[in-house]
């Protein structure tokens, strides 16, 4: 089972070390791990490195059985968008999208943190940050719909039990993540969403 | 030709208007305006509200042509995730994906602004944040799974030429992003992306 390894730490500057630690926990877990590359590419065709690889994320995408994301939360309340953009696609081609975070404050707390002041009732029975947009409280880890698409895929999102001192290198919870895929993907998901 | 509408305005409390706005516009410009109203569901089958509101967004998502997504950067330096996931989603579908942002700042000049501090050289030739990840210098407007995505459909991320007073509520820039995409769905999409 080929498992996309998707996450922010390709922009790290030893994306290629961490890629490899990643793909041998995969292999003793009995996983093939792909994981995208941002710096090792190439410009082809006379296109933009920009495009090259994006074409070679999706062609590993696509070449995947399912999603494997670091939903760590990046520069920002939620996780990588790149990361994001790729749960998605996964989804939407039936794959199961399995993730974890080595940050376990709380969606909402993030939100707070991020735009500043409390949160405020509205009339409709939401609160509002600051920014006088909702926030959702579903007690998700991140966005419902990456939140929900990983449930329908038949495990939540997989959490520390203490924080991590080094939330973009540790990957005891990637491993752990692995044992929960494992356990996962022998049972039918708890629901089905039309696709 | 129906267009799937994402955004983060679904988390304003006037949501329901704006999407009547932007379900007139899309009607006036040829094109039936698909929106999703995260607040007027109800969970069905004893799900939870936040299953139903996604499964409502993935039935929706499947039933439109193309997405034309709100990009404006929200809480963080890159566009709403939901928003993310919903363009990942109909872009492994071979839908065309589009989009535009309120607001018009670079990719870079935001994560700098986010996360404080200058941009070092790394001897990867990749230039860092202070967070200690490399910022993607493509000159994209986001990350490059959603900027490419969308020059893969035909048409760059559409920008205002000044800022907007009330980037959540303006529709100026949609407007003009529903004739561009008129402009371009009659035309083949630049390259062609293996799916």
């Amino acid at each position: 089972m080929k498992l996309y390894l998707a996450g922010p730490e390709v922009f790290l500057p030893d994306a290629a070390d961490i890629g490899k630690v990643k793909r041998e926990l995969c292999r003793r877990h009995g996983f093939t791990g792909l994981f995208p590359l941002d710096n090792e590419s190439d410009p082809v065709d006379g296109g933009s490195l920009s495009r090259t690889i994006f074409a070679g994320n999706i062609a590993m995408l696509d070449e995947a059985d399912a999603i494997l994301a670091n939903l760590t939360p990046f520069r920002g309340a939620s996780a990588d968008a790149g990361t994001v953009f790729e749960v998605g696609y996964g989804y939407a081609q039936g794959k199961r999208v399995f993730g974890y975070s080595n940050v376990r404050t709380s969606f909402v707390e993030r939100v707070q943190r991020l735009v500043g002041g409390g949160l405020e009732q509205g009339p409709d029975g939401r609160r509002y940050a600051a920014d006088g947009l909702a926030v959702e409280e579903f007690d998700r880890f991140d966005n419902l719909m990456i939140a929900e698409a990983l449930l329908a895929s038949g495990a939540n999102v997989v959490l520390p039990l203490v924080a991590s001192a080094d939330p973009w290198r540790d990957t005891r919870v990637f491993e752990q993540t692995l044992a929960v895929i494992r356990d996962t993907v022998g049972t039918p998901t708890r629901f089905v969403i039309a696709r």
